[in-house]
């Protein structure tokens, strides 16, 4: 089982990924809002990588039960029901809809990713039920971090060490590239605290200003979930959680 | 003073330069054999982007003191007189010659940045003596790792790592960004012993493998140099050294 770390989905084509088993992160808060979301009851959530591009999803195949969500650059985007924070993402308002979600990092790394055979997206809320996933599956595993305008995003980094650190726990024979073993260095160093992390990130920093800080508290709570958001047929759904999954092929 | 760190030259554009301060890392071997080049008296180096150019080059505007120097993915280039390990570029070969160079990830990483209004090669051979006067000229600075095949390189960053940290000796009110930051951490990790995290690099892997040990040592010398290297009208040349340049603009 070999981890490999992207820390920007630019440095990486779409066609690398058919075959492979990809987790894409975006703990601010592409990925903590999916796993909340389907966590509250949501149907399921559609990443989209327009703004244009959602509003014709949820307009057309999805019927009455849609709700439009997402942010440009930290603001709700005009016309929307939600933004992209997770709190916003509550059972009355949720559960049962199909999510059209669009954000300025994460939703655009989901769908980049669309050709993995398997692909996950992870969260510090949710890193514990992915890691269990991952090691049950026994793939080798491309993590994706959705980075911040195409460069290093910390908390993403840090998250992804976090994972890497997990699998090993699960696992004795993890091998990593060099980009896995920065991740686990800066978890180390770093990732302790991760509310004092992600409030000290540059984009954490963005979001106080915006008076998202209650999102931050929320975004750094480790294992508060088992949800595994998977994504199949272009939508994002809730694996079923079975002990038992082997892969046939390997 | 606030230092930057790029992990890869794909994270962003060539219209990002005009106006910056940048420092173009290369370890294995890019940025060391250009200040072994230049150290060992070649008048000046030429960076370019590809193959076919670095022929055109050569052929024409520098007359009979060329040499053609480079390598693809690790390997000389055929019919190119040097390859890319710092140890070939000798006195005796390289003295008072125009070095026409292109490697697989630095040059093109050089050329990139050329719009910088100030623009330095760094490895560690020469890392205080660039640091020093990054300092003396009190800019905001850029570090562009040169990266491998457009994603993160341990060794680029370590040495990015380590020049934040002796630019931080020298001058206290340094604001660093998240990916500095990082570099940082993964420095105090991974960077006591330069040539052991060279050689446990996967491009040190690679570069072992093909009986580039020697490079290795070479490469992992840290401030065996003081040889500030510095792009100027398509040309690297050396940067004549004084402490008392200041910047007229600041």
């Amino acid at each position: 089982m070999k981890i490999n770390v992207f820390f920007t989905p630019l440095s990486v084509d779409e066609l690398f990924f058919p075959g492979k088993t990809t987790v894409v992160i975006d703990v601010l808060r592409a990925s903590s809002t999916i796993v909340s979301a389907l966590q509250n009851g949501a149907r399921e959530v559609v990443p989209v990588s327009s703004v244009e591009f959602a509003v014709k999803v949820s307009g057309g195949m999805f019927g009455g039960q849609t709700l439009l969500g997402g942010e440009r650059n930290t603001k709700k985007i005009e016309g929307f029901a939600l933004g992209n924070s997770p709190l916003e993402y509550t059972k009355e308002i949720v559960d049962g809809k199909t999510i059209v979600l669009y954000t300025t990092n994460g939703t655009r790394a989901v769908v980049k990713a669309k050709f993995s055979e398997n692909l996950f997206v992870c969260s510090f809320l949710n890193l514990s039920a992915v890691a269990s996933h991952l090691v049950n599956l026994n793939n080798n595993v491309e993590i994706l971090c959705s980075g911040k305008a195409n460069n290093f995003s910390m908390e993403d980094t840090i998250c992804a060490g976090k994972l890497v650190a997990e699998l090993q726990k699960l696992n004795e024979n993890i091998e990593i590239t060099d980009s896995a073993r920065a991740s686990l260095a800066l978890n180390k160093s770093f990732g302790k605290s991760i509310v004092k992390m992600l409030s000290e990130s540059e984009h954490g920093k963005v979001l106080i200003e915006n008076n998202f800080e209650e999102d931050i508290k929320f975004c750094g709570k480790l294992n508060s979930s088992d949800i595994i958001p998977f994504y199949t047929s272009n939508v994002i759904k809730v694996m079923p959680i079975s002990n038992s999954i082997i892969n046939p092929d390997k």
